[in-house]
């Protein structure tokens, strides 16, 4: 997940926008098709210079001039007329704003993968504990029996609404970014929709009905969206290291070799995987309060309001990526002790009666099966 | 929209969930008729003594008991025989989190409108400006011709993007709870699943698959989608306020009497409006972002977590309301100075050519006209 | 604390601006000694509209227009000539800020006090139980032996550490407002500094360098300290809310009469005032950023950012209040369980020795007293 | 800065800590001199290998395992008997904890350079146009006159407030950390608080009365400083970006060779240093806030919310420094056109009597140069 936020991918995807740009240019056009080869072929290898690139990009106070730059030198090397094709009609947000796009659909097909696989995590365990008794706890004191497989039917139902929200969330934000200097599609011969169609379905994004340069609902949607994931998370997170605690025994993360250890207590086994979790559920609502407070940009393009979404959206998403691996692990192997559960449910003296538990936990499994098989 | 989350219709909404209680517990067998119809009248009419009310409900850390109590002493006026078959099989946050759905319901349709009278305002102004050049402004700075239409297009997706965002996660979180103790729906006569549905159809909700006591991501969702809209109309604000700058002077809210005047200086015409719309959009997101912090709730229902969600989600409805009011009367109003417009862009010496921005313009009417439709 | 930001109080400390105003300026010779008097008259019965006059300020945009009205019509009365002597030189945020100040001020004591006795319940706690052997925990996992006196030395520093900052942040932000229009002390006849200083000392406030009209850190800074308070508290009611769980069973806070209860479970006994405690510490940080957002306020006075600052400060201190009222309670009344600590501590096995933890609650005992000779 | 908080800094910070640790140790008697003085020749070259050291500190959840099992290591190399006096009496959090402190006095003395040279340029700027008159402006209108200078002697007189404050909490926060296992000071002899004072001599930080492993108002104090900071400037950077607005024309930040050109557009002069502060201004408050989140740790250290702290703080640094710098930058070039501001003045009607304006300037600057002499 760092990868894709990274350098590479960044230049990666923004070769890939001028690449599909000249294409569609030449298709419709614009410029001639030879053109189009020689800037494709530019585009074809990344620049390694990836540091001297960032440094330029920090002083420019933005990445797309010496990145159309160093394209512009390799067109030059072979077309020297075609040079002034290269980024025919884009502005520096066009680029930026498409590759943030390319970069989180890779992003979010990790963050769908990883929570696939918690979901499966769950079902497992819901159904393997969908029957066996605890102690249900409401403000942190005993209430009354429930069974462990419908509190992880709690965490699996959870999960999957918001992996719903993210799914839907991220196909409404993933849109191209084609708009020209003032968002307007000039200076693309008036066709600028059709070049923007054919980018479009190059890349694999989908259109927007107009350029989104200072509306930007759809990328604090998206941050919101990956911010509940987390917190979904974060909740399993909770409650497997309440039950962990040693007065009550109930369930542990697994052991993994050389983690979880103390520098200075070499007894202890710490829920290092809740921990992740916890620490990016504290962190997200942050970000995405930040995405929030970005929205009301000035005008055609905004001062600070844009600048400010990149960084947060790769941390959102590589928090919430990092939070869902580290309980997808813990879900996998965690280790339940029902004869602790049992006893803690005695002590407390509330019945034992968990029949209408189990059916709840069988009807969130009903639930799951129908959106799985949909 | 202040009164939607007032006492009385916390008390109202309180009273419809324990009368729809009844209904469906003498439906399923689990009281008698002659119970149900006794307290189904003690709830038709709703306490007076709200004071009295509050104040027990902050001793006690919840409503749902001085509530419950005064129900019982009514039906036991008459039938004492029944006052233990008030509030049957319920926990206090089954009341609490259903009256704040119902609430949330009402106060939903106030947004939803204020919305549509948003979007209706805009579609007129962006027909009305659709081919009206204007310097089109990035980084706060002259960049190329726009028109006017196609920045007020911007203003019209964004509030169409979020209206349909909040339409979702409304239908999402609107969602009957009925849970009981541990939120097992134990004590129901194991016809627990039956009752709730009949109790979400009696008041308009929908059911949930389980009891969401502590899976809070739907009122997350929900306070998300309203400070989302919030921004979106903040935006409007944004632009209006910079337009309406004397050295500007392209477009202005409208005077209202009484509004906007300075107690020192006569000639001011402050942009009050915008300044609500603006003062909700800076305020917004620190509320969505503490009910992403209340998310990892413990076990079965949190300590703080839960108890933090109302009283913000009411203030996120208030503040969405206000701004939406707030700028649907300075759209309806709004003073366009088109010749301000011309001398800036001549100023700008950037050109004046327009065409792919109207046509833009009309493509963003053509889609919420389409949206309209649907 | 609610009445601390009501309506009465807004108006009972903006008729106190208005007065010191008109003291001033007849002292400096901008008014005759009769308009000070006619207007300290007027000034001096609070208005019993509350009602019309919070809805003529809703309507205005700011409740200096129809407050100043209300005076105006007051004086001219009995003298028709002072008419405009009132409010002369100031604008509306002059009084609304420092009638913000001075009811800041009322609040601010309560929360000294309320921190002061919490202090106090805590040095009796740390006294009482600086010996007592307790099992340590890090990361939720049994560590080492502590004393229970370490742990609550540890909420006591934390509570007295934030109580000086807080106090430091109100001494620093509570200054009087006087501007005038654009915060020039234009129109006080050059005699600004000199009225300001008479102004300040006449209520109790700080005179400011230069009119803060949109410098605005004094504000955000106390906003801060009060959300430090509160989340030092919420440590406290995090920890006791621990150890009250049944596995537990080391602490637990007191049964107040009607409170802690269930509707659905007569058996609990809810930390209803580590809810409150950490539902406040929920809520105070996106208030607190809220207040950070709001500071990068337009030219001599924002649109938006201003406004939204005083209902957020006014939330603050009431979540802040209630949650140090609420653990004030808790800890004077806290019932300790020494029995189940060493029960707990013995089946963790890591040791008994705890001399040093005692030596170290008596130091940060030592510190608070020499904190509070200071 | 990025350094700052870099690997290497961190591994630098860490065998400081040990070093420092052992020599404390030796001189109290706990190990040999000869084994303080193998530990601080192990310590006294940084590790080369930071990537599979970060490595193998993601994996095990803490860099003090890795780091400590290196050190040893090298000190078996040729005192096997001493290895085990590494690290004696500390756990992972007080290594970690000193280093984040060791490397935030280092960062806050960048910080604390750059507000100083930003001060400076706001002196300079302030004593130039104490006289120049301009049109003030409330809610975006003109409103009164005023002078250039009384303007900068607010943004300079809210820099210094911030710094003053950062100075006050860096003070309080930069404090030694040291517990061991459950922060107790056992493990070390009974001499535990002399070690301690040690240390803290040493590493030229404060001692604390007692470790403060989940007492951490002090780093989320640090944070909300840092936040202020960042947003007092970029209330600089807003009031600059509007008066470079062209239809304003009052001011512009120097042009850069390179820097705030468009990809698209060769007659841009961005405001690429404003854009920078705004951009900062906008993500620190949610940063801070979520420092503040995380305060409510459990017990004696918490799970989640201390693993949160690190990397916020450092990002906390990195853009109040990056804020500070780019508007130094601005502020030391920026070009003010009177001409323009007199053009503004006139054409609003307002009057042009400054007298007071400029006065209140001179008094600021009086002001900051006490401040500056104290």
């Amino acid at each position: 997940m760092l990868a894709a936020f990274g350098d590479e991918a960044l230049i990666a995807a923004a070769l890939a926008f001028e690449s599909a740009l000249a294409r569609a240019l030449a298709a419709e056009g614009q410029i001639p098709q030879a053109a189009a080869a020689a800037i494709e072929g530019a585009c074809a290898t990344p620049f390694a210079d990836t540091e001297s690139l960032a440094r330029e990009a920090a002083h420019a106070g933005t990445f797309a001039i010496p990145l159309v730059r160093r394209i512009r030198v390799r067109v030059t090397e072979t077309h020297p007329e075609f040079a002034d094709a290269v980024h025919r009609g884009a502005t520096s947000q066009d680029v930026a704003d498409t590759a943030l796009m390319l970069m989180s659909r890779e992003a979010g097909k990790l963050v769908d993968a990883g929570l696939r696989r918690l979901r499966r995590a769950l079902v497992s365990l819901t159904r393997k504990y969908a029957a066996t008794p605890m102690l249900g706890r409401t403000l942190l004191q005993g209430a009354m029996p429930i069974t462990f497989g419908l509190k992880t039917a709690g965490w699996m139902l959870g999960v999957e609404e918001s992996r719903a929200r993210f799914a839907r969330e991220r196909d409404d934000a993933l849109r191209l970014q084609l708009g020209g200097a003032a968002g307007t599609l000039a200076g693309l011969g008036g066709r600028g929709t059709a070049i923007s169609k054919r980018m479009a379905a190059a890349l694999g994004l989908a259109p927007a009905i107009t350029p989104w340069h200072s509306r930007r609902d759809g990328v604090a949607g998206l941050g919101c969206a990956l911010a509940l994931v987390t917190c979904a998370v974060g909740k399993i997170a909770r409650d497997v290291s309440l039950l962990a605690q040693g007065e009550v025994g109930e369930a542990r993360e697994p052991k993994v070799e050389g983690r979880g250890g103390s520098s200075a207590m070499a007894h202890k086994h710490n829920p290092t995987g809740c921990q992740i979790a916890l620490s990016a559920a504290i962190r997200a609502p942050g970000l995405a309060g930040t995405l929030l407070v970005a929205l009301p940009q000035e005008h055609e393009r905004g001062v600070g309001g844009w600048q400010a979404e990149g960084p947060v959206i790769a941390e959102l998403f590589q928090l919430t990526h990092g939070a869902i691996g580290a309980m997808a692990a813990v879900i996998e192997g965690l280790e339940v002790f029902e004869t602790a559960m049992a006893r803690n449910l005695a002590a407390a003296r509330v019945g034992s009666d968990t029949g209408e538990s189990e059916a709840l936990a069988r009807r969130a499994l009903a639930a799951i099966a129908a959106a799985e098989a949909a």
